[in-house]
């Protein structure tokens, strides 16, 4: 019960499709249900450094399996997983990062998007989920 | 003169191609100039630890410009780079990185590959370098 | 497209020259458009830990292609990108990172300045930029 | 009873000068007492991944206060310090890297010099010590 390389792509591509609607330039991540890294795409002058962030959304949404930025609401000052960002070599916590799920309502995997504003980077994730 | 991702999935393209092929199954990935990711690709039911492989034979490949099985010869015991692996976090020094060149020779990126025996690894790699 | 070393040899003399107006005693460092060292000086007398700050400032700046304190401001607790800096290895998000631009306005590397209060790196980063 | 800047710059200087006399393109460190970084240079078009080895040189040069090369000895397979790479995240024990001395024989830093043959590492960076 993974994301298939196939179903990697056709995420991907539909993200693609929704980053180049909203002029947006972004990087994309999926990762399977292992959170381990299945397809990545870093489109032409999108942000270097949103590389490693696409990557930690995609981890974290499976990680947790809720969206990234579910967990940026708990992990403020004073609640109660401030600072869980230490953990796991690093994660994300504002939007962009969401769990893939299979017909049957199983996670299968988790989509990571950076590159814009962070409304924009969960709808990008948003329509590749979607793509499924 | 950085790869672009249009070159960079037709690379992919080539190398899930020749993969296929000769019936393995690779991860598959391509840096840019400053040996950032561009794109990657794990086929199904590859090695899980090949990833970050490939990852590092990009890398490899980029960082001394030239194939990373030519910087293995090198590094054996008694040999002149004996364990240059431990620098840059981690090099991969066998085959299956190999450079990126464009039309007039200049250096654009390399591709990694990782998942089979290294003569296929390199194959790959290199049915893929072939493909700009 | 990348800073050359001449370029980055200017852009530290200037900012030494700044700093020495200033008397702040610093550490510089220069990228390139990969997000690469390029040069690094620390002055005598200047903080140890502002080494590595001034080169995550630099990288900072060039990941995100704009000035570190902007993504400062944008990653305080209740705000879009909080907890960003677990992301690349360690970004610095206050000042004292700006990008480099050449003639064109293309991109082609950052500047990253420590050892000062964070107005005073931000201006010594600023002065060794206008040195291109 | 550090190498100041100025040393430092004076030691690149002499590296780069004698770089350029056998034409090979190098990436130069020289850390401080303290195994700390006080200046860097990458020169245009030098290894990408030569610029950490340089680094690790001067560091480990200044580690153990001896010519890298002279650790790479007893680091082969059957010697008494067997992959001490492994150590102090990640030692290069090939030649390249030099102690620095003052005029009483006080070892104030060191030079690290990668991106040729060792030889020629090993002759750019006595170069630049020599410039003390």
């Amino acid at each position: 019960m993974n994301v298939t390389l196939e179903q990697a792509e056709k995420i991907i591509a539909a993200a693609k499709k929704k980053a180049a609607e909203i002029d947006a330039k972004m990087n994309i991540c999926v990762v399977d249900g292992g959170a381990n890294q299945v397809a990545f795409v870093r489109m032409d002058g999108a942000w270097l450094g949103s590389a490693d962030i696409a990557l930690k959304k995609a981890k974290t949404a499976r990680f947790f399996d809720m969206p990234t930025g579910e967990i940026g609401k708990l992990s403020q000052p004073g609640e109660p997983l401030f600072n869980i960002e230490h953990s796991n070599g690093g994660l994300i916590s504002f939007p962009g990062g969401v769990p893939l799920k299979n017909k049957n309502g199983d996670i299968i995997g988790a989509v990571g998007v950076s590159g814009s504003v962070v409304e924009n980077d969960h709808a990008v994730a948003t329509a590749g989920a979607k793509a499924l």
